[in-house]
């Protein structure tokens, strides 16, 4: 009798140090998984002097940051924002963060992430990854060229703009290649930061699975053990280990438990994305958080949607069209059961049709086109008069450019003419996870009393970072690299600097 | 540089029991807590013949099922079902807990649930459990009397009634003692089995704090460290440890990390529920699941809310009005930012009035009172037009008696006349959690590998039951009882079994 399917990963505790016969490898910090996170802690570390290894469970760098579109979410002043006009503080920025990242979401990080965020651009900007000075105002999933900077999370829309002022804090990296459809921001961000480690020196080993950790009696991470086509190796780590293997959305089970409205809907993840570096430090103690947040993807063109109503599966508006798609995303999956369809009428879809889109392969045919809302109503299966009012209040208001209702912007808020067309946007979403390992500022992750696991390290989407109940774009990469970064520095110094304490010595830093 | 504020429990890792050096109580089944769990755990243990010895964190039984309504979710045919001519059979039941307490809840579980839920019942009413041969039919909490049968779950409401067979399954102990308002529900379930349990022998210790686990060489949990006035002891248990120490609805560490809605609205638990079981089981490695799930309960009559409409915040319908009221909590707490108005005509509020509420106490005042809808709208401040269209397509569709945006049942399904009251249900909810360890169907708790802990089981709100996304009144009860057993059971047998595995002679079993 039980009722326990097995696991995707068979075999997750931790090894006892004692056990292991021989170390097939060694480094001072050995980085698990070379996606945003690893390649940031792999710099910092190699910058202190370490001896760091890098170990890849596909066969190149990359991880899903290389296939991403490349948002980092930044602030508080960069020095792209200043160039292209754009007025933003660290408080600012912590207050847009709090308010549309969650409820629950970590205010000591996010405070910490903000008041960092200009030396973080800096740091990357000096490694190598490009900015262009240039601003995409139109409402979109990402920059259709290669503009450096683009609201990612709704900052200018309801309600965020009345609580925080709106900033632009998308930052994309200069996609070069990016009219050849080659290479996207994500790469672009990744290539100079795993230049960048390779002339530091960094060792990265491919095709390797990470399996267990090595603990000695004391409880310290000491080593990994891995696989490479089918034979067990162990790797140890002189100073630390560093998680950065990324969320569990391709982990059936775990999203079962944790985050069941992504069952059978995984979206901009990679397959690799299994969640093995949150169950194998959970197999230590350490100690979980957020773990049924979630990003959801919406697959509408935010350029239609602008200009349209989005109603529920009921005939109802539940969002302000104009506001960040992924927050629309949330706002359907969560909250309306994943039922939602797009109304816009025809002058209003050719002037949408007309315009630029970074997504024109979201711009769908619509599944009805119709004389009068009553007509689409019926066509639609929508109860008699449900439509026809949802259209008469918002018409009534946006005759005045007002939407009280939601607060659109006054330039998106117009009455909605005919002939109108239907979009059938029902089950039009797919997402990633945000929760995972409990760490704390330094990157160390914390056990279920909320001590850090000496010698383990972890950062990416295998922690939970900034986000709780919300997201925005570019908060992946951005805590993804800006807390690898911690993870690179506190495993380089931090184990030596207890080592070393009782000589009062403190720990070297070469950089 | 951290973010960690001190968890709420100090000290939650496991103890080598190499290192005790006195063992200051023993008992073949040592169970944590004496709630509906720790007493079913109690029985069932003892009836196989183990020592058993409870250990309550207070200077009585009870835990937070005496302070309960006491429903206990039961179906499938039980005698009560039948006697009161309600037809039921356990796929019908699992058809129903599938669709409303999910997505995500556990299938097995649930089946497994459902089929042994008759037997179940006989077990209560075996060790004393009372229930009285009576039906309660109206919309509300709890039944206002001694009434033993009740819908607790919405199973007659939009939309499960058109998914499985309407079936009450709200049992309810008889409350002798009702009238003078002394001893509820919950009480009249505990007595009981608490009765029960001393005649088997079954000891009890009370004001003891768990403190950890100890655990021996092989990992196999083989006892408690206590701390009772300030002193800590160790308490060894033979075979096994059965925890069942109630939610964390009062960690708000825990709170805020796993379910932030609940932030500053602790409902139906007891302040004892620190989640302390789960944080010691995770410190071994164990798994959770549903660590977001959440009750939610309404402060609205329901008499008053089947008899109105409920709009959110922007004057919108979002739910059926005549189904659970915990449904209606958890609906507008997750899905409209906890803002929900009551509206109802003055010929319905007298009605509702007249008619006898198990919840008097929610009968508030109505907070306006106006001659027509448009004067309600802006006196609500709720923008023009919004709650005008509301009300003219309810009633559109009303005066045939018919509810096609959420199918209100015909009889409560009447247009909306003036003049009108309005209620202020904003923030009106609070809740406990139903997520924690994971256990499989012998109560096991499972390690994060999905392997049994070896003497370690656990039943109640410490862990992850039938629940995950929705609740119905009763389920708490229901699983806390229903696994409890199993915990016992498998605590006084298992062991066993495994220490005799190697000579071919199964567990003894004395029942």
């Amino acid at each position: 009798m039980s009722d326990t399917t097995p696991l995707q990963v068979p075999a997750v505790r931790p090894v006892n140090a004692a056990e292991i016969t021989e170390w097939h490898d060694e480094a001072d910090v050995v980085v698990a998984g070379y996606g945003i996170a690893g390649v940031s802690a792999a710099i910092e570390a190699a910058r202190r002097g370490a001896d760091v290894l890098v170990l890849e469970r596909t066969g190149g760098w990359g991880g899903a940051a290389a296939l991403a579109g490349g948002f980092i979410y930044l602030g508080g002043g960069t020095p792209l924002q200043q160039a292209l006009g754009f007025e933003d503080t660290p408080e600012n920025m912590a207050t847009f963060m709090l308010a549309a990242l969650g409820p629950g979401a970590d205010e000591a990080k996010i405070r910490d992430y903000c008041d960092g965020s200009v030396e973080h651009y800096n740091w990357l900007v000096d490694n190598g990854v490009p900015f262009k000075e240039a601003f995409w105002g139109e409402p979109g999933w990402e920059p259709p060229h290669d503009e450096g900077l683009m609201y990612s999370g709704g900052e200018n829309a309801a309600p965020f703009n009345a609580i925080a002022t709106p900033a632009p804090r998308g930052h994309v990296p200069q996609m070069l290649h990016k009219r050849t459809g080659e290479k996207g921001g994500g790469f672009m961000l990744m290539q100079p930061l795993v230049e960048t480690a390779e002339k530091l020196g960094v060792r990265a080993e491919y095709d390797i699975r990470v399996q267990r950790l090595v603990v000695d009696d004391d409880g310290r991470v000491v080593g990994l053990i891995t696989k490479k086509y089918g034979d067990e190796f162990a790797v140890r780590a002189r100073n630390g280990v560093v998680l950065a293997m990324g969320s569990f959305a391709y982990n059936n089970k775990m999203i079962e438990s944790n985050a069941p409205r992504l069952i059978g809907r995984p979206g901009a993840a990679i397959e690799e994305h299994d969640g093995r570096a949150i169950l194998i430090a959970q197999a230590l103690g350490a100690d979980v958080a957020h773990m049924d947040a979630t990003e959801v993807a919406f697959f509408g063109d935010p350029q239609l949607m602008a200009r349209g109503i989005l109603v529920n599966g009921r005939g109802q508006r539940y969002v302000p069209e104009d506001t960040y798609p992924g927050r629309i995303g949330q706002m359907t999956l969560f909250h309306q059961e994943n039922q939602a369809y797009l109304l816009i009428d025809e002058a209003a879809y050719e002037e949408a049709m007309a315009t630029e889109s970074s997504t024109p392969f979201f711009r769908t045919q619509p599944k009805w086109v119709c004389e009068t809302i009553e007509e689409l109503e019926s066509e639609m299966g929508l109860p008699e008069k449900s439509l026809q009012t949802t259209v008469e209040v918002y018409n009534h208001h946006a005759a005045k450019g007002e939407d009280p209702l939601f607060g659109t912007k006054p330039e998106w808020t117009k009455p909605i003419g005919t002939p109108i067309a239907g979009f059938d946007l029902r089950n039009c979403t797919a997402g990633f996870t945000l929760g995972g390992l409990r760490t704390d500022l330094d990157s160390a992750v914390l056990d279920i009393a909320g001590e850090p696991i000496p010698g383990l390290f972890a950062a990416g989407r295998c922690t939970s970072g900034v986000c709780a109940g919300g997201y925005a774009s570019g908060t992946s990469l951005g805590d993804g690299s800006f807390y690898g970064r911690r993870a690179g520095i506190s495993a380089a110094t931090k184990h030596a600097a207890t080592k070393h304490a009782a000589t009062g010595q403190p720990a070297t830093e070469t950089n």
